[in-house]
């Protein structure tokens, strides 16, 4: 169905666009406004092809698309205010649309974080969703990945790989008997589960932080050039799930796809050795699992991660790249 | 050349990041301070093929992507305070990408409103750049689109349809013999002049502004019903450049195109009448042209532009959509 750019907007975007300073959604502009705070602002994008299946139904690519950025607020200790969203469409369709944006409202609800505004444009090529997101925090708090030091303890949420699993499975590329364990692996692909619970934990006890998106030893490798220091990790101390313990065991994947697989959307930080037990009594409240996986160690040279037997890995490569 | 996207970043885009806040583009997110004013949010993407030629030179690319949401701002009544970026990529040219980059520097500079953060993205197809731009004024004084009041003076800035007959320059549509006029056109739809030095005083005199992007006559018609009015526009009163004057005379294109062709970004603004000298006066310091094209009437009908001898002319389109 054909459609003026404005119906489109009223009859879907609206309802997403619950925030006053979005005006409804009828001017050029939305409203932020911060009495002191200040506002933390992140941008990513999902492109059909590159970060979801063509195949991928609307609603998990719109939870996507808004989760990848939900995720570095989390990382940086900030609270969702508000995000706009630009759409590159082949066309519109009511079927693709009406569930996409059903499940934007969904988590914007959920997560505390409404529409503000947006531009939506026809684009001849694959799909694509860019989302730029404001968080707050208090002026200065704002956690950063160049404040790590040695010493530091190295943890990470929930659990890592398994994104790469289940992107793995969607390709065949994982051959999985137990349906169950295959679908649980693809959805943590296609819905990430960002720690906005654990935000007020990272902004009180981290030293640095970030959201691992392109794999977590390319991402450490990362936190550690900002912070200009190296780390340690023991592999064995890494929180992989049951189901990627399975697959790993049976031989065909190796650590590496897991490592540095990317779309893990877990928090990264570092902890002071003396504050590390409320950290943990944070997350705990929280309810978000934390496991510790190394030190911080003096830098510049890279992440070292050691195997069972306490010796170095070789990494062919670290994460995801884009070129 | 391949390359990293770190490398990429800290290449290309570094230079551009001069706020403090943008943390050298090594952090994930980036800071806003705001202490007490209102953050005034707005999106707009460019997509080649749409937006901008193939054959576009990646300068201009730069400044359009980065101009047309400043010109929001002007419309706004905002101050520049900064912008992301996502860039979606077929992949890395540093032939295009130093060009682009060092256009988007020297405008960011002159416009008072440096990168804060982005996002790089490879994609199978057209070059697209979604920019979120940010500007800043004192709370509550944002000047929206839907308070404009019956009696109201409608004013533009600048010359209406240049832009649309550069296009149609380009498209070879409107063939012209004058190669210096032509280029003038073609400048005008390539290198937008947003209106940010009268952005004071549109947000001191204006009941109601929006910046003219998709068409005079469809921005207006935008503008009337966010605000339950209508309004009369005079035809005549209408600013043409001689250009464009010169090929209505030759009839071979009617004032239709002008009207409803887009990619204008002028200042398209209501004034009380008691405000009109203040603010024809805070336009000549600004150095911006502004022109009365007519009244706003009793809503909510459509606008209505009247021809030469006083009749109500029938536009059978009023702007671009894109769907």
């Amino acid at each position: 169905m054909a459609s003026a750019e404005d119906d489109l907007i009223a009859r879907y975007f609206r309802p997403v666009a619950t925030h006053a300073g979005a005006l409804g959604l009828i001017d050029d502009a939305a409203i932020l406004a911060a009495s002191g705070e200040d506002v933390v602002i992140t941008t990513d994008a999902v492109i059909e092809g590159v970060h979801f299946l063509p195949d991928d139904p609307p609603e998990t690519v719109a939870r996507k698309a808004l989760r990848v950025n939900l995720s570095d607020l989390a990382a940086k200790g900030a609270k969702p205010a508000g995000f706009v969203l630009t759409l590159a469409l082949r066309g519109v369709s009511e079927a693709w649309l009406a569930p996409f944006t059903a499940a934007l409202a969904e988590d914007a609800k959920a997560f505390g974080c409404p529409l503000l505004g947006g531009d939506t444009v026809s684009t001849p090529g694959p799909l694509m969703i860019s989302v730029t997101i404001f968080g707050k925090l208090p002026a200065g708090t704002m956690v950063r990945r160049s404040t790590a030091r040695p010493g530091d303890i190295v943890a990470v949420t929930g659990t890592i790989g398994d994104a790469a699993l289940g992107l793995a499975c969607l390709k065949g590329h994982a051959p999985l008997d137990n349906v169950e364990a295959r679908d649980e692996l693809i959805a943590r692909y296609q819905v990430p589960q960002p720690r906005n619970a654990l935000a007020e934990a990272v902004r009180t006890h981290a030293s640095a932080a970030m959201d691992v998106s392109d794999g977590l030893a390319g991402d450490l490798a990362k936190l550690c050039a900002a912070s200009n220091v190296s780390a340690t990790v023991e592999t064995s101390d890494l929180p992989f799930s049951d189901t990627a313990r399975q697959i790993l065991s049976l031989g065909a994947i190796g650590p590496e796809t897991l490592i540095a697989g990317g779309d893990d959307y877990e928090i990264l930080c570092t902890v002071p050795q003396g504050r590390w037990a409320s950290f943990m009594d944070s997350a705990e409240r929280a309810g978000v699992a934390v496991t510790a996986i190394g030190r911080i160690t003096n830098g510049p040279s890279a992440p070292v991660f050691l195997d069972a037997a306490g010796a170095p890995m070789h990494l062919k490569r670290l994460s995801y790249s884009h070129f």
